[in-house]
This record gives C-alpha cells, structure tokens and sequence, in this order.
C-alpha cells in the first residue's frame, strides 16, 4: 500500500492564514476555507459583538447541527434503498 | 402558521459558556455542542501550540470537510434511488 501524496495548501480564513495539509486536493481545501470564511462572516453579520473565537466555535456549532441533519438524510435514504433492494 | 417556540440552552465548549437559541431540543444542541468540544480537545492534542481560536477555526474546517463528504454520500445514495425507481 503506497502512501497518499499530501498537498499543503495555505488559506485565508477570518483575515488569518492557515497552512493545510492533506490527502485531499487544493481545489477542496480551498473550497472548504471558503465555506468556513463565508459562514463566519454570517454569524459575525448577525452578532457584531462576539469575539473571533466565539465566532468559530459557533460557526462549528452551526456545521456539525448540519451535518447531523445530512446524517439522518443518509440514514432514510439507506433505509429506502434496502426497502426497496429487500 | 404559529412560530415554534425557542429554547435557550447553555452549553459549555472548551471551557466557555455559550448560549444556544433555536427551534431545537435542548437534547440536540447538547449534543452538538459535546461533538464540538471533543473535536477541539482531540485538534488540540495533536497540536498543542495552536491558540483557541485557530484551534476552533480548524475545527470549524474539519467539520466542513465531513460535511462535504456526507453531502457526495447524500447525491449518491438519490442517484441510486432514482436509478432504481426509474
């Protein structure tokens, strides 16, 4: 088993820059800086008075309540399909 | 069409109270924010010299990256779906 290849890619996030590395291409990474920016932004819009740290760790709080949603999303199409498969 | 009403659930992330506005049960966000907590500590441990804020930036980036991972699963899983019922 060879080893994956990491990329480093450096990122502006919130003004402050990150040196990402990984398995995954520079396009994603970009792409996930660029969510992470645009959501800090979001909150930051709605609440002028949090601090940058507050405002990640909201900005966490915010994805992983989406992402738990998509993960129930994932658990009915799996059950639909092996309804269907059974 | 009446409101839902909205919880204010306190939680504490990396050692700070943050108070959670939604239409959620306080049963969720609690879980959320636990997910948030340990994704830092486990961040942090791999390194130890990050501030907290870069430490929650980075736990924001992670989340996003899973979170684009399960969003491919979610358009797999309907393209299979759509195949079958097609």
């Amino acid at each position: 088993m060879s080893e994956q290849p990491k990329n480093r890619t450096t990122v502006d996030i919130y003004g402050q820059q990150y040196v990402i590395v990984g398995t995954e291409p520079t396009s994603h990474i970009r792409l996930v800086a660029s969510m992470v920016d645009e959501k800090m932004r979001e909150i930051n819009s709605m609440n002028p008075s949090l601090d940058t740290t507050k405002l990640a760790v909201l900005t966490s709080v915010n994805t992983v309540h989406e992402y738990l949603k998509l993960k129930d999303q994932v658990e009915q199409l799996e059950k639909e399909l092996k309804r269907i498969k059974d």
